[in-house]
């Protein structure tokens, strides 16, 4: 039997009804964000640092979140990364998952948001960040939509617009996408687009 | 003492009741499958991907699960792992376990099981399918009995036939194992082939 | 100031009342245990299996177990460590934890005790048996005591006299250990031994 | 657009209450802390060792903590390290936290820190320990402030005056550091310096 025979034999699929929900006035808060910055120790991460001789060496990412980065993108909202650590694994990741604005062992992470956002021609009225931590309380008390894993800082959550069901490394990356998703209308037809799977279609 | 000698003083045990237990309707709908599709990260791991300067180098799999999937094996249902990653640690889990058919760097599941089940002679009828993200959705939406581990994406575990209670990684295929061995007739003679040990009996 | 000095200053520590509580009926079926059998993975770790391109690399065990499994044995309990896996992790362990009985790569685990039970001229009815899987089984069914980790699989908490509250790697072995203690009569006097430190007092 | 201008632009931020919240007895306990001793495994991190053939190799920390030590420091509460165990993973994660006084591989914790002490010129009474295993009873039972992870053993938590909501290598040691900076009354300044990112505020 050749390739196209099988594919010619392919039945088509049960239906599927999203099933994506998030407080309408969550929702609201969200609109309008064009750009999406992550924490990463945390927040991509549980929070662990594994340490060698050599210093840090691996970090443990999530696959659902690595999905929810490549969908915010192909639903037109730029990921970017911004971490106070360096490390090759980060840079690695963002390489894989197409991040093209990451900026690593950043200080002063309101100088180096203020920098980004005018360069990109954004305002922080556009911003969204994900945040653990107090580095990242100056960008989460002035973007317009600020969203904490649960394992974050009380500090960090109490100031957050959402806080997360899944932890950090755990999924809080990939929800706090779907939120965007959500809030910027573009969640079902991305969902949909994933039902018949094409190299084109599929990502 | 000898060998033999130890051996002829073995107590016989004490007697065990198999515990499996799942829904009627639940095994019902896994009657009939032969061939059972693992995703790996979210499925056979807990999504995390270890990652550092040269990429990814470990990834963390289960005992459990490694049992689970040459129990299926031993109980007549074709184990095979299709995986939209490719890393030597796949591979080389995979030829562990024995399992000959697997498929990395999937980025079309749709069609490369298609033309697996063709290969294999077998319907879409008797395919159950073990995923946890949206890539997983064509074949889930498909096949006759699909499963997601709990820490599956929320539109995943929405057209899942079972939810398992164990996340993965930590259980969740062995759940899916022991259930399509319970659904095929098969655990209970599986089990007590392993209440007396000979090298034959064990796997 | 002196080091002597240093100590000669210490203040007396305030008083312990041991906490350890394990329901007297289980302490009873543990009496008269001499050796106790510990499997590795699911038991002294978490059942995750480290893979790479070259095979099984790391282990995770935990500190907690450790302390238990050193603590057994200066309370005149033979630990012994019998896995059907292998690999220099685990045989490293084994070395610094002083566990000199330690079979790796069984594959009849009810044979291999037999052996070692005759080799040590003790019985049976002296031995405990920590397992979390199916070729757990045997020596569980005819050893005096036997325990699982909560992440055991189903059929093996259902044969175990006692189910851990703590997870295999995170101190499931040590709450085996604390329990064959308390059996024993050892734990109090143990305990009470690790509130003044000296070198020769705390392992 | 310059970098000044871009800051130039900066929005001022939404105000921040500060949330942390301990009972004020356990406050009362906690004041006049002047040193801090962190135990590592169990602590520091979740209890896991990773050993491989070569023996232990990387050890899993926690940014949360991390930040907690440094601000510990900056709070005027001296943060030592002691443990039993030694691994050049323990003493590169204690010079990237400029952490000056740690003491690895110490068989009698009760002799080190009586040592360390009267080096400092510091007094019992001013001294906060971290603990989770028999190991630290000595000076968990001497010192001011005996603070134990959720996931320590139950003779160590039975002795120490909190025991934390989050476990070891997952915010306990942050959780302890949060208590004794709100004891010493520098938590809410210190805060409020990390509402404005400059190089010299945020560390």
């Amino acid at each position: 039997m050749t390739e196209s025979n099988a594919v010619a034999s392919i039945p088509a699929g049960r239906p599927v009804q999203a099933q994506c929900r998030f407080d309408p006035a969550l929702l609201l808060q969200a609109q309008g964000v064009q750009v999406a910055i992550f924490d990463v120790d945390g927040c991509l991460t549980d929070g662990r640092i594994y340490i060698g001789a050599d210093g840090e060496g691996v970090k443990a990412f999530n696959t659902l979140d690595g999905q929810g980065i490549k969908l915010l993108a192909s639903g037109g909202i730029t990921p970017v990364v911004i971490t106070g650590r360096d490390s090759p694994a980060v840079r690695r990741r963002c390489a894989d998952l197409g991040v093209g604005r990451a900026l690593f062992g950043v200080h002063d992470k309101l100088a180096a948001a203020a920098a980004l956002l005018a360069d990109m021609g954004a305002s922080w009225q556009s911003l969204a960040v994900l945040g653990d931590d107090w580095p990242d309380l100056p960008l989460m008390t002035r973007c317009a939509f600020a969203c904490a894993p649960v394992n974050a800082h009380v500090e960090v959550r109490s100031v957050a617009h959402h806080v997360t069901e899944a932890r950090g490394g755990h999924g809080a990356a990939r929800e706090f996408c779907d939120l965007l998703l959500m809030a910027a209308g573009r969640y079902a037809a991305l969902l949909d687009g994933h039902l018949v799977t094409l190299d084109s279609a599929a990502t």
